[in-house]
């Protein structure tokens, strides 16, 4: 369910605008702060990142867990945090999830943080 | 000396590869979550914006308690942490700080988030 409310937000036109431009309510603020908590952790932003840069956009949980140190049921619990943020979604099929990451969730991120007037062209 | 540190990080063309692109180092990784960290509270979303936006890219700490509902030691210790995170630096000129954000700290993270090959053009 909730992965559908973040999915519409991305929608609203006033979800994207930068930092830079006009006030950021409390609302979108807590929300993006949680999504921030999502990604204040290294574990998470180096599955974040093997999940977005992996070659034909999925990833299956059997091959995330192998670059850490760390049990599949740690590993689980990281990817339940970042599906939760909208970061990325699983589709089960068979005996493994395969994850992607959430392009419009990125582009807003980066959008967040685009800074066209002071940024040198 | 951290500030100076993270903007030599900036300059570095291995610090602004997207999430999407080469393998996230443990260094790195642990570096952003940091960032993610001071950036995972709504306040200081709200304080970053407010900086960001102000006109002339100034922002006096006189004003930046006004839309808050907290005491300035509180908004103190929220800049404080945005700037230990190298996304605001502050001078002191007179009775009262400015701020302004670091445009190669948000210009890193919005590339961080870049889909060039997912983003519909």
């Amino acid at each position: 369910m909730s992965k559908l409310v973040d999915l519409e937000d991305v929608t609203d036109p006033v979800c994207c605008a930068p930092l830079s431009g006009p006030v950021l309510g409390e609302d979108e603020a807590a929300e993006l702060a949680s999504v921030f908590k999502a990604l204040a952790d290294p574990v998470r932003l180096r599955l974040l990142n093997l999940i977005a840069s992996v070659e034909g956009g999925e990833a299956c949980v059997c091959d995330l867990t192998v670059p850490f140190e760390l049990s599949a049921p740690t590993i689980s619990h990281h990817l339940k945090v970042l599906r939760q943020a909208g970061l990325i979604e699983g589709e089960r099929r068979g005996t493994w999830v395969y994850y992607r990451a959430v392009p419009e969730r990125l582009t807003r991120l980066s959008g967040l943080f685009a800074l066209p007037a002071l940024t040198p062209s």
